[in-house]
């Protein structure tokens, strides 16, 4: 059994929480955190510390806690002989350096507190200070998910801007689109269908090849249509959206 | 029996003929197109019509062609008692006006001729020129499937400018992320889960609730790393979508 601790108490330490304690060959042995009201999601309190003098000896130590506390944690983590990995997509490996044996742990997924998340299919980025480490961080993902990636720091932080994109702003182009529904006394509902038809498309065709739409037709009196009946801020948006899937189809405005 | 006549060969047209053909209670007998060869999808021949007068009676006329060959497709039909009713999200209802019976049939989906398209829950948006016309199209629509929706002409349009966002647009941030992830020897798979996370989510959460990520955060140190990693056009589009989603919040930078 490869005995775990995990540090902190938000939306990621929650779902390793709850992944870990039911995935086999992995034992959750502690939950920490400096507020241990935080962690009032966990059944058992003999799991809970809240003292640093408390940690337990353990095989892995997984910081899921806030990029900008990385840092400081790591420089008062007591020096355990276990791996040390932090679960960062943006902060670089070397701020866990200090310890003997560490490497990151970065599962690339968007997680909130009340939606459960099942790590099966999850990708897990991996990095390590050796190939020893590196293989060890590999045995204990696999057991969660069968997405196991191996992911240098400077990949990490590429995918970690990519997830900005496909994650935080093409939500924020649903929110428009449900605002502007509302406005126009129509239901969200509507247009869900064909939300999840556009991500349905993704396994089967490449999205710059499943690109359709107005902007790839240059279909100009469309295009005017649009930008009447929008917003200062949604016509920006359209325009400058409109003039990336141009360029990137190769036909210059 | 509901007798269907479908004018066009294009997407729509496909996907309209494979689903209308397979549902109990219309009876589609014929396919219109001025290039026969179009219809090349068509299994029964004698089902084809390419010459203006061999169209037949039916009692309802779907015309799911361009835009742009509308308002002179209309003025060339002959005259006949069935409805006739145009499949755009963009135009008039006015334009098929000068026949005693019309509407709109708009279905609400992105449509590619390669894959195939279950109409029965697909958004259906009605319109017509009278109470009976649209309960006649309410009758056939739900035949085909159970999300109806009257809608009239501007709202249809604010719909087509919807999808427009949440469909063309999404699927741009995931070319753009595609693309940035090859420059970065990084596989596009990586990403899917979280795609498809990000659209689940809108079941269990208004779009606006389900927002997360740096804009919304206030990270500054993040967003500045990000920028600093983009080229112009992708800068240019983080930097809008941003903002946008920090006013939508109600936090102007």
């Amino acid at each position: 059994m490869i005995k775990v601790v995990i540090i902190g108490a938000g939306n990621l330490a929650t779902h390793l929480y709850r992944n870990i304690q039911k995935t086999q060959g992995l034992e959750l042995i502690q939950m920490f955190n400096r507020n241990s009201q935080h962690l009032d999601f966990v059944g058992n309190p003999e799991l809970i510390a809240s003292k640093i003098d408390d940690i337990k000896e353990a095989d892995i130590y997984l910081l899921a806690i806030k990029d900008e506390a990385l840092a400081d944690f790591a420089l008062e983590f007591p020096e355990f002989d276990g791996l040390v990995a932090h679960c960062s997509g943006s902060e670089n490996i070397e701020c866990v350096s200090r310890f003997e044996n560490y490497g990151v742990f970065y599962p690339l997924q968007s997680f909130s507190k009340e939606r459960p998340v099942d790590f099966d299919h999850i990708p897990i980025c991996l990095e390590a200070n050796s190939e020893k480490n590196l293989d060890f961080l590999k045995q204990v993902a696999k057991k969660l998910s069968d997405q196991i990636f191996e992911v240098n720091s400077s990949q990490r932080k590429a995918l970690h801007l990519s997830a900005v994109f496909v994650n935080n702003f093409s939500n924020h182009l649903f929110a428009l689109a449900a605002d502007y529904c509302e406005q126009n006394g129509l239901p969200f509902d509507i247009l869900k269908p064909l939300i999840k038809e556009t991500v349905d498309k993704i396994d089967s065709l490449p999205p710059f090849s499943a690109q359709t739409g107005p902007a790839l037709r240059k279909d100009q009196k469309t295009i005017e249509a649009h930008l009447e009946m929008l917003d200062d801020n949604r016509k920006k948006i359209y325009t400058i959206l409109t003039e990336s899937i141009q360029k990137l189809h190769g036909k210059e405005l």
